[in-house]
C-alpha cells in the first residue's frame, strides 16, 4: 500500500500544526538535504511547453529514495479560475521501485518555495534586516511572509502587484497573524526602505519589475518569479549589482534570471554556502542576490518532511497503487481471480 | 477532481470486460495514436539507474493532454517477492496543466506491452503464424498469449523458461481460456516450428538467450525483455538476419538489442509500417525483428482507453489531488479556513 496525502489532509495537516511550524521543520528538512547535496542525482527538470504554460517532471534520488514532482504553470490560468501552479510528486525505495508516498504539492509547493527562500535568506541577508518587500501577491505571497516572519523574524512588509485586489487579500490574511503591511503605491514604493526583496510574478514574459536603481546596497534579492525560459522579472543590470546565488546551475542557466546572462556569468550553488565550501554575504553593503527557480531537490525535502510529520496520523490514508500477487511472476492470476467461470 | 482507478478497480474491471476484450480494444488505441506518431512530443525516458534496479518516468503529449507514467524495473525483485515492474501514470488537460486521470499501471502496462506487440505483429508476421514460442514465462507472459490470441488467432504456444514453476503457471493460466501449451525443455526445443518467437526475460545482463541458427527464415521475432542499458536478449547476430523495427529510434539506440550495433544500424520506426510510409513484411521468407523497449506513447494510449472505458462507472473514483481555492490566488486561504482562531 501506498500513503496518500490528498489536498484536504495537507490543508488539515498544515491548519493543525499552524503554517509557521510546519515552514520552520520544513527548512529542518531543507537544510539537511541541501548539505548532502553531492550525493543526490540531479538532472535540470523535464519540461514540456505549449502556448498555454508548461508542464514538468523533476525527479532526484538519494539513492536510498525516489522522488519526483509533477508541476504546471499556467500564467493566464488564474483569469480563468484555475490556480497558475497545480503539483502532485511521490516518493519510492531504490531498492524495489515501489511507491510508498503520494501526496498533493500545490499546497506543498507553495510551503517548500518559500522555506527554500528563507533558508537562503538566514544565510544571505544581512543579520539586522527587518523589512521585506513583495512585489507579486499572488499565491506565493502568504507563505513567503510567514516564511521570512518564521525563519528572519521579519514583520514589517511593503507590497506591490498590478491588482489591488491581490494586495488587500494578502494584507487580510497575514495582518491577523501579526505581520504589518504597508499597501505600496508603486514596485518603487514597495522596496524604498526594504531590506529584502521578493519578487513573485507570474507573467511568462521578459518583464522588468525591478530596475537597478531600486536595488540599494545591502538588499538581499530573492528572485523566485523568474523560473522558465523567456519568463524573466529583473532588469539584467542587477545580477551585476552583486552576488548571484542559485539552487543548481545546469537549470538556473535555462530557466532563471541568469538566462538573461552570458553562459559563463559566475554564480555560486546555495548548497556550497550552506556546507561553508564558499563564502555567502562578505559585506554589510553587499547586494546578494537568490536566482531562485525551484528544484527536485527541495520537493524531495518537503515529501520526506510530511511523508514523516504524518506518519501514524489521520491526515494519510492508503491507497492501491501497486499490484501485489501473492506470486510476483503470476500477476494475471489477478485478473483470473475475478473472472467468470466459462 | 482526479478520476483515479486502483489496482482494484483496474483488475475487477479487466476481469469484467475479458482479458482479450480489453487487449483488442486496447490496440484500437495504440493504432490510432501511433499513426498521428508526428504529432506527439517524444523525448527518450529519463532513467535513474542503481545497483538494484532502474526507475524511470515517460512522459508525451498530443498538445491536447499530457501523459506520463512512472515505471521501476527491478529484476531481482521476484526472488524478495515483489513484482519485477510496477507502475503509475497520470493524464493530464495540457490547456491548464491540471491532472484529470490517475491510475495504476503495474497490470495496464503488461495490457499494453501485450497489446503493442500483437498490434506490430499483425502487420509484420506472416499472415499465416499459427504457433508463438514464449521464452520467459514471467509476469507478461499470459498478456502476451492472449493478445496474439485476440489479434491474430494464435491458439498453439510453446514455452520455455528457466524456472519450471513459471512455466507451470503459465499453462495453468491461459490453457482454461481456449489456448493449447506445449512445455518445452529447451528455448531451442521451444522456437522448433514457430512463426513468431516471444522473448521476455527479465535478467539485467547481456544474456544471449536465442542464437541465430534457431531463428528459421519468415519468423517473425518479438523481442520485448532487452529493454534497459547493458540489458539485451539476443545473440548481436541475429540482428542482421532480418529488418529490425522499433518504437521510437533515440531511445531503443539506449535500451534495445541494438544497443549492440553500430549507432548508424538501419531500423524502421513502426509507426510509419502503420501509416505505410515504410515497408513491412515484403515477401514469407523474410525475418522480421521488433525490438521493442516499451514507449511513452503506448502508455499514453493505454491511460487514454481505460480512461474512456471507465468514464461513468464505479471502477474509477474521485480524488483530491489538486487545490481548488475559490480565489486562485488565495491559495493560503484553504489552511487560514482551517486554522483556529488565535
Amino acid at each position: 500500500m501506498t500513503r496518500f496525502v490528498d489536498v484536504g489532509n495537507m490543508i488539515r495537516w498544515v491548519a493543525s500544526q499552524g503554517t509557521e511550524n510546519v515552514l520552520a521543520g520544513m527548512i529542518g528538512y531543507l537544510e539537511n538535504d541541501f548539505a548532502r547535496w553531492e550525493t543526490f542525482d540531479k538532472i535540470p527538470r523535464i519540461a514540456s511547453h505549449t502556448p498555454f504554460g508548461v508542464i514538468e517532471l523533476m525527479p532526484t534520488s538519494d539513492h536510498e529514495t525516489y522522488g519526483f514532482k509533477y508541476v504546471n504553470g499556467h500564467p493566464s490560468n488564474p483569469a480563468r479560475g484555475f490556480q497558475t501552479v497545480t503539483a502532485f510528486g511521490m516518493l519510492a525505495d531504490v531498492h524495489n521501485g515501489y511507491p510508498t508516498f503520494l501526496s498533493e504539492m500545490t499546497v506543498l509547493t507553495a510551503l517548500r518555495t518559500a522555506a527554500t527562500s528563507a533558508m537562503v535568506a538566514r544565510k544571505l541577508a544581512r543579520p539586522d534586516a527587518r523589512r521585506m518587500a513583495l512585489i507579486g501577491a499572488g499565491s506565493q505571497a502568504e507563505f513567503q511572509a510567514l516564511a521570512f516572519h518564521a525563519a528572519l523574524g521579519i514583520t514589517e512588509l511593503s507590497v506591490w502587484d498590478t491588482d489591488p485586489a491581490a494586495m488587500e487579500k494578502f494584507a487580510g490574511n497575514v495582518e491577523p497573524l501579526g505581520l504589518h503591511v504597508t499597501i505600496a503605491a508603486s514596485a518603487a514604493a514597495a522596496v524604498q526602505d526594504a531590506d529584502i526583496i521578493t519578487t513573485c510574478t507570474a507573467d511568462k514574459t521578459k518583464a522588468t519589475i525591478l530596475t537597478a536603481e531600486l536595488v540599494k546596497p545591502g538588499v538581499h534579492l530573492n528572485a523566485i518569479g523568474g523560473d522558465c525560459p523567456g519568463k524573466t522579472e529583473l532588469a539584467a543590470e542587477i545580477l551585476t549589482l552583486g552576488d548571484v546565488f542559485v539552487e543548481y546551475e545546469p537549470q538556473t542557466r535555462i530557466e532563471g534570471e541568469i538566462q538573461q546572462m552570458p553562459a559563463d556569468f559566475p554564480v555560486t550553488e546555495f548548497w556550497q554556502v550552506l556546507t561553508g565550501a564558499r563564502p555567502g554575504r562578505t559585506s554589510p553593503s553587499q547586494v546578494t542576490i537568490f536566482d531562485s527557480v525551484g528544484f527536485a531537490i527541495a520537493d524531495f525535502s518537503g515529501l520526506r518532511y510530511v511523508r514523516d510529520a504524518v506518519a501514524g496520523t489521520e491526515f494519510a490514508v492508503d491507497i492501491d497503487l501497486v499490484a501485489n500477487p501473492e506470486d510476483p511472476k503470476n500477476l494475471f492470476g489477478l485478473v483470473a481471480a475475478f473472472s467468470p467461470v466459462h
